[in-house]
């Protein structure tokens, strides 16, 4: 099945929203192994959205649109399409219900339009709106279906999970299942590199890579009748992925490098504490991100002067004179003092220079000093994490905090 | 002037990446006055993309495309341009030795396939990439105008205000400018419902709001022959807005509340310090985002455990045992603590309950109190930043920083 994704809504066309349902809408399509081709915004101009309608409907056989159901004059597109394939329309009647209710238990007085809600073409398959008013609907005819979903995520999400998704399964028949690898410390461009032998050769389940800032996924799906003959498909290859990738793979279905580090710290019974300069509190933002953190995190400090790094976490007035701030000495000493503080079990330390003034010859901007401490493990990097281009302030410091919870991540897996 | 936008990437069709590009290029066209009717999105398949662009090009004057400007086989946007147009591709010489240049800088060998991104359509006009390598370049034929940008945000973001908006003004005739209000405290329907009369009777310069996570920003917007005259419609709306809106506008062309927090404490040689608990950092992080940063903020505290906030900050045991680590008490405690331990002239303290778990009936998930101190000024504020909906944490520790941020600033604005 290909499928194509329309949104309609001028105010997306405007810029003053960003389209989040194509992407949303994207992933789940993909994970169902479903093809799209083409995804297109129109806006609420009935015109110009029955002609992107005819388009779409040319190349994709499902399309699914996100938006206008709503109840004001500009909310066109049941209409547009019911016109398109030629039927009428009629109430549905359990969505009127529904709306009825919903005013009444908020004890607001309805006006007659909200009703156009409840209206869908003759025929057409209806799927129950679990967090707001207008239903979702399917229409089919001559083997091209139209979905239209209500436009706001917080809508159009659920609708999409619990209701059409089960109904595009049906539609192409079996299920999809898919595990993503974590991956750090290595490019994109070396995943697929090292991977493609693997990646072309393999059809069920399939092999894909993807890239974040300073991270690698890699998503291995499979398509089967039953979830557990999917999985069986999968496994194998996900241990395949683990043998050649080594140990950059940092988890498989973690969510995020916080998540891996804030689980493994719990199933371990670590407590960790931070100690930064150049990310001010990203990376105590990062863990206490986590729900449940609070049990594995003490605390961090974020020393911006000198005279805090020495009275706080016992920096070496003597190192900071000799070698300075940005050095492995002073990320080491950070990472110790923030222990000793807090009495953590481990400690990280980060100093470096985010730009875009403060670097020199010696110690240019994007340089970077990480140290982890703890009983077992003690350990300084040196980083260079400047591309050369200008305002990476943001990304230098992004770019620190993953490294930093890396190197944290590793020493806990190791303690 | 009508155009379209044609964002290319196998990675937005996937989901893996959300297309923020289409909302950015679609709010600049909206603010030039440019008008766009669709907005779409095709993979990296040549066959495909020809297809897209000619649909495009059948019914818009420019189409700006967007992605496949790199050096790797699946980046075909500027062969399939210049094939539509039946161009041949040259070397841009600029393009060649900065690249040449950064290769050279970063001590990395360079493959050819990195010159690739200096190739362009014959006769093109080439706009400089400031932070990337790829540059743009825009094709006129037939009095049809195609502009490709690269698909990295952080690349695309500054070419289009630096060289895409001024080559798109000189096309469309005269200038936009534009100023853009800064508010906190008011919603956007309220800002939209305040502001509504002025809105509709101002067509030059033009009033819109635009709502961001807590924040409401309102531009003016004006077209003119010349930036002085541009300016001399927008001051007086801007004041206007200003009187309208009242004390809740609390900048003009700021950029971030923690743009205008650094400014004002550069301005008045003032230093803060943070105290966090269930904002884990994020003050802290947002603070030091902002370049310079370091002269005027001295260091933070992320406190998860009340010994913890005992030691470091001094927050009474008593305290701890009466009323708990989320109480009013607490943050004032926290914000003077900071203040002593550092010696800042402005502290902050924030303590609360960011869930999902540890609320309760007294403590709902969402109670957070933010204190202030600074020699002048002490206050603190209670604030519920629960909006009843599931997956809040990270909803409310972004408002409960927001709102800190707005504290510190309008603390400071006072001194």
């Amino acid at each position: 099945m290909i499928a194509e994704v329309l949104c309609i809504g001028t105010e997306i066309l405007l810029g003053d929203i960003v389209n989040t349902n194509g992407a949303f809408i994207a992933r789940e399509l993909a994970a169902l192994g479903i093809d799209m081709y083409h995804q297109s915004v129109v806006g609420d101009n009935p015109s110009r959205l029955k002609e992107s309608l005819a388009h779409a409907l040319s190349r994709a056989d499902a399309v699914l649109t996100t938006g206008g159901l709503g109840p004001t004059y500009d909310d066109l597109t049941k209409k547009t399409v019911a016109d398109y394939f030629g039927i009428g329309m009629q109430m549905h009647e359990p969505s009127v219900q529904k709306i009825e209710a919903l005013f009444k238990k908020l004890d607001r007085p309805m006006t007659p339009n909200n009703l156009l809600q409840a209206q869908v073409p003759a025929g057409s398959t209806v799927f129950f709106n679990d967090t707001g008013f207008a239903p979702g609907i399917a229409v089919e005819q001559d083997g091209k279906i139209v979905i239209m979903m209500p436009g706001p995520p917080s809508e159009m999400r659920p609708m999409f999970i619990n209701h059409i998704s089960p109904y595009l399964q049906r539609k192409t028949g079996g299920m999809i299942r898919s595990k993503t690898l974590y991956i750090f410390g290595m490019g994109e461009s070396q995943v697929e590199h090292t991977l493609r032998d693997l990646m072309t050769s393999s059809t069920n389940p399939t092999v894909a890579p993807y890239a974040k800032q300073g991270e690698v996924q890699v998503r291995v799906s499979a398509k089967a009748q039953s979830e557990q003959d999917a999985l069986s498909l999968i496994d194998p290859v996900v241990d395949q992925v683990k043998q050649i990738l080594g140990n950059v793979v940092y988890g498989v279905d973690i969510g995020s490098m916080q998540n891996a580090l804030v689980q493994t710290l719990i199933e371990k019974k670590l407590v960790a504490a931070t100690a930064e300069s150049c990310t001010g509190g990203l990376v105590s933002a990062a863990i206490t991100d986590i729900p449940g953190a609070s049990a594995v995190f003490a605390g961090g400090i974020c020393t911006y002067t000198n005279a805090l790094k020495t009275r706080l976490l016992g920096v070496s007035e003597d190192t900071l004179t000799a070698v300075g701030a940005v050095s492995p000495e002073t990320a080491d000493q950070m990472a110790q003092g923030v222990r000793t503080l807090t009495g953590a079990d481990i400690g990280v330390g980060i100093t470096g220079i985010a730009g875009p003034s403060g670097g020199s010859d010696e110690k240019p901007v994007g340089l970077v000093y990480i140290a982890v401490s703890s009983d077992a493990h003690s350990e300084v990097k040196k980083l260079m994490l400047s591309r050369g281009h200008k305002d990476e302030r943001e990304s230098i410091r992004n770019l620190a905090m993953l490294n930093a919870l890396y190197m944290m991540l590793t020493a806990v897996q190791e303690a």
